[in-house]
């Protein structure tokens, strides 16, 4: 089940990057799991990785590389393992397969970054990915996004993928990006990966910057089960190929750099949530004139992540009640809820804490059962917003997870 | 559906203390909704109420009570009504309940408390209430116990209380608890309310150190979905009756009372979960080894309100990386996930934040399929501890909180 269309768009080649992806047999035969991304010599790259501190062997390899390379040369992505909770044989299998990679594409072990998602706790069948690698490495083209979007799926029912051009100083800059997802985040079989690619020059410190920016009002606002895995990663890569350089943060190149970024982060994190375990709804929570931003997040995700308010999503209740009570609870001492109104899309549901005077059930149910619903939440504090994405919680949900392993 | 037999014990009578449940007609007929409560006079009352900002009119209405009057005679509860964001005309209901039981006992205002749990955001029936209110003077019993266990229930599946007799200074104090919980909380229909009564005596102070005490290792370590309600309340009324006296805080008798107090909570808080909305599998979640107190109940919270942990155990699926991710998850910024050991029961699952070296899956799923299942999680980090109690998260949950209202 998942939420809309969810038509793949086109994906624009980024100059400088190229993709394969080649079945290696990790786990299912008959299915494309291993992808290889080739970034040209020269290139930059950044990545944000899960705050869980369980984090698995691929995780710790990615930030050792990137913290003691200059350069790096490759991303190695396997599904149907996550090589996680795998102790030291785990940290060998995740080198073996960058040793791989480098031996293939010619540069140093350390310029190579592993990724993996899929089942924790197992053992990586690294040697099936070690023979596969030459397959990788001859299936590599501009022109691969698309393969590899559908390359890093595990339970996800459909590829994820977003591209765009901003022009900047009058020169085309492209952005293409993929992505994963599922459950946010079964630590078992659907990890969040996602990988941008750009052909605008950064320097590495502003690359980290502009990655984090535009992580922060993207995938760290969606959520489907509060659940964060032990394998998240999203990671930027760069080759200039377009002329355009990035050279300052005041600038206004960096702003609409960034920008650009944002929409792609973003396109893509909706993507995971229109696909989330389930998911039957597209939800935004919508908080505004709170205190602090910080506050209004915090009040957006307890709506979001509220089983209650989940269930009456999925059941087309306009609930309101269960929604004033998360709100509630969301951690805000002091707030006044005489001052709190809410509204599904642009109905009044509740004003002043109580319900709307001109509340009538059918109407609001109307606006529930749609497929894109917004809850609006205006706490009557100050200035500060915060948007958070999430969907609805279904026998689904359940289903899929109570019942995958078996 | 519940977790076991759910045999409700014989519950003692606490001289001075008399109960009376009738049907008011509050929301269907056919159905005991009001319950009366009467403590002699010259008794004592403490409570606790909900944390969430909004609190129902009853609470506030209940809470003012307390603060300004020096006995407390009756308390007024009735359910398929919460009375909550109910606004200006929720106060006047609750304050015309009370009205309705101080004209009939022949005492203040200000010596009833109301309360109420049910659909909230629609106006209460007051007149229905008020109109019953002789009739439940009339059905007031010492032995009532039993009776109003079941006036107080909205979409439990059975009764709950528990009773003790602790020896204090050679005499005999009886304890006697009613609750109703279902959902942890449902805003609407399954708000969490206990009454427990004594014969001790305790000044007003201690009476509330001894309620606050027994409820944070009871009520307050139970979740069923996370959520809160508008309309929780746990109240402890004291006769004196017994003759015991407990009169300071760091005497023996103080102890042994709240020793049984507790035992009363917890078994009530229990039952709650045992009865959880579509509860298959009763679960502690026990944390040692933690840093601080609040840390372990961190962690024990964060693993016991997982989506993914929960609908494993409703699998009785073995899933040991949920588990360990949500422990990764669960803000402990410097935990060393290398010393993290879980068991189940006492089936180790977990070594060195990996799988156990002797781990077999059909061994370990035999232990998840159990009734009652202990998830052990040791953190190697110090010497406190903490156990939280939930059940699991089923189709039927999702059925309960989608479909009670259509």
């Amino acid at each position: 089940m998942a939420v809309g269309n969810g038509h793949l768009p086109e994906l624009r080649p980024v100059a400088g990057i190229r993709l394969g992806a080649v079945e290696a047999g990790v786990r299912k035969p008959g299915r494309r799991d291993l992808v290889l991304i080739e970034l040209e010599s020269g290139g930059g790259c950044a990545a944000v990785f899960t705050t869980n501190r369980f984090r698995a062997a691929p995780v710790r390899v990615a930030e050792a590389h990137l913290a003691e390379s200059r350069s790096i040369r490759y991303l190695v992505v396997n599904t149907g393992n996550a090589n996680a909770g795998t102790g030291e044989r785990g940290m060998h299998d995740a080198l073996a397969c960058c040793q791989a990679a480098a031996e293939q594409g010619g540069c140093a072990l350390n310029e190579v970054l592993p990724f993996s998602t899929g089942v924790i706790g197992e053992p990586l069948a690294a040697d099936r990915i070690v023979q596969a690698m030459p397959h990788a490495v001859a299936a590599l083209a501009e022109d691969g996004w698309t393969g590899a979007a559908e390359g890093i799926l595990t339970t996800d029912t459909r590829p994820k993928g977003a591209s765009t051009v901003v022009e900047i100083g009058g020169q085309p800059v492209t952005l293409t990006g993929i992505a994963k997802g599922a459950g946010m985040i079964r630590p078992d079989m659907a990890t969040m990966l996602a990988f941008i690619g750009t052909d605008a020059a950064l320097e590495p410190g502003l690359e980290r910057a502009a990655l984090r920016q535009a992580v922060a009002h993207s995938f760290n606002r969606i959520t489907i089960d509060g659940d964060t895995s032990t394998n998240d990663a999203c990671v930027l890569m760069s080759t200039g190929r377009s002329g355009v350089a990035i050279e300052r943060r005041d600038s206004e190149a960096y702003r609409q750099f960034v920008d650009g970024l944002s929409r792609v982060c973003r396109d893509l994190a909706h993507a995971i949530v229109r696909d989330g375990e389930g998911a039957t709804r597209f939800v935004t929570v919508a908080v505004s004139q709170a205190g602090t931003e910080a506050e209004a997040e915090r009040v957006a995700f307890t709506v979001a992540e509220s089983p209650l308010v989940k269930t009456a999503l999925f059941a087309g209740d306009p609930n309101w009640g269960r929604i004033l009570a998360a709100v509630g609870r969301a951690g805000v001492g002091d707030l006044d809820v005489e001052r709190v109104d809410i509204w599904l899309d642009d109905y009044p549901i509740a004003e002043a804490g109580s319900r709307a005077a001109a509340y009538e059930e059918a109407e609001a149910a109307a606006r529930m059962a749609r497929e894109d619903v917004t809850i609006r939440i205006r706490l009557g504090r100050g200035e500060a917003a915060a948007s958070v994405w999430t969907c609805d919680f279904s026998y689904d949900y359940v289903r899929i997870n109570a019942d995958y392993r078996t």
